[in-house]
């Protein structure tokens, strides 16, 4: 089984080509994206991404997690396989790629020798209200800057979902203990009925955010493209930062800007390549 | 840069043969080594594998951890070299190779269509005094069961060093999150003039062994191999079990042996390749 790995901002994935391969069923991917993810017994990833075929558009990106689970979209994997693309002449700048979450259409923002260094993708609109976020209470509220009760302290939290639920904490950075511990805590506070993910965001300044994620079910990661963009909205909507911002997290960088004309957010980042190899099936 | 991703047990390092390359530093294996092995950015494994040219054997072989440093042995490595140059027809079952402990042996146990499945590997002699330990008092005693006070806490310790130094601590099987924090005041315990190896045995009858580890520097591992030979060597000691016993370690079973004959400890378990691949350099 060939495979490339890539990854954007170290949110890596193992890209394998099925466009001319077999239909297989979904069963046999989710088992080799166990497989071929496990950091020792496997190559190594967070997941592996599908380049499939797609009635509606000249590709289509399937993403299944190292626990065999499918995942509608990830910013940073789209990046990586919009790269893949580009770089092997199979791709132009915002061309469609059918996604869970729709079609998409990456951009190529920057090139070197015929090969995409930074790309831009659309994570579509954020979605404000309590239902949104699987939240009790009023199901059309907003959540900003409400009172978070977390076994006895309290946090000011401001929700936004992204297709999937975020919680963003303004403030000094937590560090990484304190955010594993608060973090697990919220993520599986009664208030949410899915769960949530988590974000420490500190306001450097007027235009740069700093951000340690703690995401649902994976726990600390280095980069987190839809809690990047749910936090860029909370700090507009608390009036904390301008639309655009340079956003740090633990993986890297990323430019994000929540777009007033369509109201979508979009984030403008890296992607590069690891390796390419042959998967022993075994 | 080509590579090959193998394993023993869990234990994993990309394999690059530089036998046909030019002559590189030791400070760019080293860096290789840090970029190749991060688990994100990189391909992703315990360190990567050198096999090398010798004057003295056949082959040699070199370790480069993930952080860089250089190591002497590795039996899991070294199991997984043999069956490398095995698989490609390029090893005879005995044959020399040179490693920083000198010149080994590996034997192929086992092969199913002309891959070898189970290695052998000779973990060279026991080394039983405080001295050999980096442990204060008496140069040349043993230590057997002696008390080891932690914070208030009191073991019983038994003291191997397989040219690096192992604690090791009868009773049940310390699960993962007590092995951590035992396995860290241990490893740092004032004692142990260049700190320590921690490992958890259970002796589930004369033959039969669990561990966990807490290796030194690297924290909970799957597998150590120098730390098994050194258990398999206090389980004798204090007559717990057999010489030859059958070991379970996170990543996998071993069979262990220490040699009545030559005082040698041998291992004795399986290797697999995951990948084979091209690493883009950067």
């Amino acid at each position: 089984m060939r495979f490339t790995k890539m990854h954007g901002l170290g949110n890596d994935y193992l890209y394998i080509d099925i466009r001319d391969m077999a239909d297989q069923p979904d069963s046999v991917w989710s088992h080799y994206a166990v497989l071929m993810s496990d950091r020792h017994f496997g190559v190594g990833a967070d997941g592996i991404i599908l380049i499939a075929r797609s009635n509606v558009a000249p590709v289509r990106m399937r993403i299944f997690n190292a626990d065999g689970s499918e995942s509608e979209m990830c910013g940073n994997g789209l990046r990586a396989l919009a790269k893949w693309l580009f770089d092997r002449g199979q791709f132009q700048s915002g061309q469609a790629v059918e996604t869970g979450a729709g079609l998409l259409y990456p951009e190529i923002v920057s090139q070197e020798g015929g090969r995409a260094r930074i790309i831009r993708v659309d994570m579509g609109p954020p979605r404000l209200t309590r239902q949104d976020m699987g939240m009790t209470g009023q199901p059309d509220a907003h959540c900003l800057e409400e009172p978070l009760d977390v076994n006895g302290e309290v946090y000011s939290m401001t929700c936004v979902s992204m297709g999937n639920p975020h919680v963003i904490i303004f403030g000094p950075l937590w560090d990484e203990d304190i955010m594993a511990k608060r973090g697990a805590a919220i993520e599986h506070h009664p208030l949410f009925s899915r769960r949530t993910n988590v974000h420490s965001v500190e306001v450097e300044d007027y235009t740069h955010l700093k951000i340690r994620h703690w995401e649902r079910g994976a726990g600390l990661t280095l980069a987190c493209g839809t809690g990047v963009a749910a936090s860029t909205v909370a700090a507009v909507l608390t009036q904390r930062t301008a639309r655009q911002v340079t956003v740090s997290v633990p993986g890297g960088t990323l430019e994000a800007m929540w777009d007033e004309a369509t109201g979508h957010v979009f984030l403008t980042g890296p992607a590069q390549e690891v390796c390419e190899g042959t998967f022993a099936l075994r």
